[in-house]
């Protein structure tokens, strides 16, 4: 059962390794059939040198187990609610990231200081506020998956134009429209993470890529009128 | 003797270079077995390239080689009155990894700034002080473990609960419930280290990671309640 | 066609990974025939690790695709127009290494801080300006290449003296007498972004190089009196 | 001629790629055959992976080449004229080490902060004044040797007890008691530079390590009371 979607969920959990973003187990990634309406995720706990595809389960999009021998990911009903919320998006992935959680940590947003943000968020990425003690209680990761949306939707964000957020004292979360497609997010706002701790070290003041170029590079790379890549 | 020990103990000091927590010959771990009272551990100054389970050394928790033809490390000592003072751990690892022996050398406790660190670490990593002139001279390997139990005895905290001290101008110590175990802590709490240098550049007043967060992470994933991992 | 061109500008693609200058496909490395008055380089959007000598892209110096199948790196015309004005230069580097960009970003122009930078780049590495609306929206890559040059003309910088400069906002531009060469500048330059960030912390008033031992470094290396490697 | 110390000095070049502590050509490391008179270095602007035992140059304590095709490093005469003032070292070292470099550059010495700059270096590590123009002039690389020796012997500083500085504006220099030691004496330095840096940050007036742990780690690793390792 979604034996493509199995094989690029495991390529997309193994890029987290090579791009650096993850130590031990702390890293998860998923992919979403909406057809089906069901979405692959990586186990829990699970070093990634041991992932198979088989290993890999599968949920519905009310997160009952469809398929799967092991315990999904103890992220995965933020990753359930993220792909309820926001219909656009085919993958997500959750890193502690080093550079990207010192600025879910600092509860501090990240503007748009360069062409490398440009070329994958358009505008600022912002912070989620952390969870209240009864939302804790409650349900825990399907209520982070809540607050982001809430976030989204009170700022009016479209979620595809920025695929990204740092959750507050906690670490990031990033999507796209497919799981490879959600880790590359997480690479480029590490990097931007951490080119803004030394703009900001060189210049205290730097005062944010003017709007023109932001409109360049995003549309460049994104939309109808985009001529990057080979498409 | 120790079979299964030595392969596990073996294992570990090899993960202080794929994890990057050491250059040269600047750490070790060791494991112990409980019912034997007898504990394995790297030889002094051996490369990690060239150990083989047959390299290391075995002691009794008084002190005496048991079977090994090689010297110890030079830091047994320590590690044998922590097996001594703290009943409840299976593995010890030392290193010198660089962003927590920046807070051994600053003298600077880590609080908790987040969830990467609460899934660890139940509260603040403390100092532990340096010895004394005296102290050294007499025995200073015996006695940095003594000044390590001695800290977390007068201060009431918990081994298990926050496996982990910078000594002071000296390096990190953790531990945990065996021998990969201590180094997975040891990952935990450099890479949070480096975390904090970040989030305090960002934020120099950052608050802390909330309670009711830092209860839920660590519950999360430690005790009768866990839910993080197959177990 | 230019198959011995191609195998060095795929050769030099590939050290932007070797050497820790990209992520994803950031970054593009081209080298020119100025015999025949075409340049190849790299396909856009294509991953390192998918790129063969026939992947790559022949242009001529007005623009013209001569040879491939694949669309040339987005940046192509900035590389077309650096060709036209820096009759010296062989090879030309972009890439958005980390500590490069943070002074791209801060606007924020290197001055030459010791010997290392001075085996490369006979001075400061200049900010050229960001694009104007007006230029951006009559032909952005182009404008780029043209803003580069116009610097270097108005202020008298001799490009194979100083092969490198920040682009305002955007990342580096780096060249040299061959695409090889081009990379080993973007090395330099991200190098000794990073020292510059660790001595002004050290020294926020570092005072420069001396100038004879500017001029010690950079001629040991390069001119007729050279003695550095075994030319 | 002198093939077992070829064998360590081609090792010992090797190693400055594999600790990370050069990038493209700039390290050298050579070592000394005292009863002979001889040195081995590596030959000028020759890629690490190119090297053979056979491309090392051997030369004579007054700077002839005794054997070897290709052209020696240009900081030759720098090794030769420490392996003169300096008659209890066996290998000297020179990179550009990332952080290392940064203390050359803004000539701020690296007092000792903690136990692993004991376990290496007895005090702090000197910057050694940049040179004259007439220096320069006259002969560089036999001027920056003299610098050094003339450094150490003004501050009477026993070179085997403090085995590295930093030339001001420009990078470290380390020796040893042979080629390898001497890379490792690089690895130390180079990492105690990276702490210190983040010590500071964590604690501007950080008091450096009591004098009675100096003494006591310096020693149990050098000397004839030395229980560390297996010697």
């Amino acid at each position: 059962m979604l034996e493509e979607l199995k094989e690029e969920v495991l390529k997309a959990n193994l890029m987290l390794v090579t791009e650096g973003l993850v130590r031990l187990t702390w890293g998860n990634v998923s992919g979403v059939d909406r057809e089906k309406g069901m979405f692959v995720i990586k186990p829990s706990g699970v070093a990634y040198e041991d992932l198979t595809r088989d290993s890999l389960v599968v949920l519905d999009l009310e997160g009952n187990v469809v398929e799967g021998s092991l315990r999904p990911s103890s992220d995965t009903p933020t990753h359930r609610i993220l792909y309820c919320k926001f219909p656009q998006i085919g993958g997500v992935t959750h890193t502690h990231s080093v550079h990207a959680t010192m600025f879910s940590q600092a509860g501090v947003e990240l503007p748009c200081q360069g062409t490398t943000h440009a070329d994958h968020f358009f505008g600022t990425v912002p912070v989620v506020r952390e969870l209240t003690e009864a939302e804790v209680a409650e349900d825990y990761e399907t209520n982070t998956g809540r607050a982001i949306a809430q976030h989204f939707h009170e700022n009016e964000i479209e979620p595809m134009e920025m695929p990204a957020c740092f959750q507050k004292y906690h670490a990031p979360f990033t999507w796209g429209k497919n799981a490879v497609d959600s880790v590359k997010n997480s690479v480029a706002l590490e990097v931007c993470a951490q080119m803004a701790l030394g703009t900001w070290q060189l210049s205290a003041e730097q005062s944010g890529l003017p709007l023109h170029l932001l409109d360049k590079h995003y549309l460049r790379k994104h939309g109808s009128g985009a001529y990057y890549g080979q498409g």
